[in-house]
């Protein structure tokens, strides 16, 4: 295998693909990624640790055809370190395996592993594929994906919810504590009936990751769903994940409709404010007190031996009698985070009643986040 | 105590002061910051961990004076959340020694711990002070630091040795591998003999950090030894550290007067090369191996398992026989970030002699590094 690439292209899809790799190496090929020649200009880059898997394609002279496996994080460095606009030279030299790599005065011999024990990516099935636009489903996957449970890997909590319609799509995260829902109107092709998938929240974060910065707004994903697997493909990439099995919890029975409480607030003096308190919240807990009352939120914390915080902000307050709630604030600012309007909209039916927090006039995004009692 | 103070000038005094509050508490007080009225308009902010000392000076109107201490990470943390143009007030309860911090519609109330229990700073003697260039000293410091032993915190290796006569201020520091000397011309003041010490590097880093961004160049430094500690004062910021007790290395004896080999190379073409060869370099040792001959240098390094790297630089030789020699690369690229010329020269007296590192032309500066003997 002989073939010739530019060192900036290959550098950023070098960077992507390895982000697929195992980090704790059994296998040490799961740590490799698999170079391969396309056609007579074109070179395919893998990686994938067996939960997930990542493809991209990066355009080269290709000289002698063939392929192989190298440590991703050896390429990663070197490719680096070679000067920006220059051209690499790979050579992999058929009897000793080892790859050459050559810029300008610099070479490097590194050691390969046969391609043909690299677990194979399994390619989209071009039968089977649905298609939707790629900003509704990166708008989703910001919208919920913080109120996964971040240690769950094998817990269906460790996953998002997915589900497909013909017009709509639906995601949503819950990690007991707080649930995040995200409803949205999409043009799609293929879907003929309900799709639904639990899809590991470290696969949608990397996708996002990966094709976020460059989506367009009229680019569109391809997606199927076969044998516990999903995979999603734009131009530019092609990434693998399995699925977690299980059911789901019946999250929309948790959302309650009828409110007797609504409040609002500006979103950003908001978070500020939270900021500002949060310094005396305990560091166990994080519990932060709302207090709405004639058109003012009071917000207050503290630790007992260090002290107290206190402060307010305008807000308009719908409720029978003033309102004193409080809650874990790292999870109203992952919330507020993701809500797009100016002012944020809070329902409720009381200080221990599961919370809505959303967009001041939208239903499509909402996120619950469950009180802490406090004396 | 009653005050109030702009809150941008106030986050950077708290921000430098907290530099000098001890990261493992056994006394709490020494976590704390001391703030006392020094007159009408000014306040100073002390903080100390026995060993390294920090005052500055923040203006303020004092309403009524006095003095408090108060827990540093909670004093940085509530006045990096206030907003940018503000102003705080605070004022101490004499009553429950609490101190109030407000600021617009936020306050925070905080434990603070008597003033009296603040070990004391020692101040500047008015009558023993010597002073020389400000940039003269961060030059110096930045020069040899890196050299100092990181791990030694009461071996003198983890300090740096500084002498200062009328005229001339050298520093050097060894950690036992490699020893980096600056010799300076400066103008002082109230030098009558020469003066030696040997200062913890932390210290010299840590007053670098403080007072090197702002530097002018006419700006001058009074320092004062006394026993056993040395202070810094500038306009902005004064620091006191211990000095370490004992007997330097005689490492003038160490360095190579008479070297038969010299050479010269690009210093940037030089750090890339080592930052590109390396990538193959042993992870423990570090080793990369340098070849002159016939106007090249050549760069090697290899891990068996992994691979090699090559790489080759113009370079200037004057030798009577080709020479290889290998160092570990990182005390290298250490040497190199501070010389100031865009070419460097090298001069030994073989592959397993002690080999200096200098500007092309100007002696003042040199770092000796030790060879590592390969195969």
């Amino acid at each position: 295998m002989k073939f010739t690439v530019q060192r900036d292209v290959f550098h950023q899809a070098v960077s992507s693909t390895q982000r697929a790799t195992a980090t704790r190496v059994i296998q040490p090929i799961l740590s490799n990624i698999l170079i391969e020649s396309l056609d007579s200009n074109r070179l395919q880059l893998s990686a994938t640790d067996l939960d997930f898997g990542i493809e991209t394609w990066v355009q080269g002279q290709i000289i002698e055809p063939g392929k192989t496996t190298l440590s991703a994080k050896k390429l990663a460095e070197i490719v680096a370190k070679l000067p920006s606009g220059s051209e690499i030279l790979f050579e992999i030299d058929s009897e000793s395996q080892v790859a050459r790599i050559e810029c300008g005065a610099s070479s490097f011999d590194i050691r390969t592993l046969p391609p043909d024990e690299f677990p194979v990516i399994k390619p989209l099935d071009q039968e089977n594929y649905i298609e939707l636009e790629l900003k509704a489903l990166i708008r989703a996957v910001n919208q919920t994906a913080f109120a996964a449970a971040s240690y769950e890997t094998n817990n269906v909590l460790g996953g998002v919810y997915f589900k497909l319609t013909a017009e709509s799509l639906e995601m949503a995260a819950t990690d007991g504590s707080r649930l995040a829902r995200c409803q949205e109107k999409v043009t799609t092709e293929n879907v003929n009936e309900e799709i639904a998938a639990i899809i590991p929240v470290k696969a949608l974060q990397e996708f996002v990751k990966l094709v976020g910065p460059s989506a367009k707004s009229d680019d569109r994903v391809r997606l199927a769903i076969q044998e516990g697997q999903i995979s999603f493909r734009t131009s530019d990439v092609y990434v693998v994940s399995r699925l977690l099995d299980g059911q789901y919890p019946q999250y929309q029975q948790l959302i309650p409709n009828d409110n007797s409480i609504t409040a609002f607030a500006n979103k950003m003096s908001l978070m500020s404010s939270l900021e500002r308190t949060s310094v005396m919240a305990n560091e166990r807990t994080n519990v932060v007190k709302l207090s709405f009352e004639n058109g003012n939120l009071s917000l207050a914390a503290n630790t007992p031996e260090i002290g107290d915080s206190k402060d307010t902000i305008e807000a308009t307050f719908h409720g029978a009698e003033p309102l004193s709630i409080a809650f874990n604030y790292k999870f109203l600012l992952d919330a507020l985070r993701v809500i797009e309007s100016d002012d944020v909209r809070m329902e409720t039916n009381g200080a221990l009643a599961p919370t809505l927090f959303k967009d001041k006039e939208n239903n499509n995004f909402l996120c619950l986040v469950m009180p802490v009692q406090v004396k």
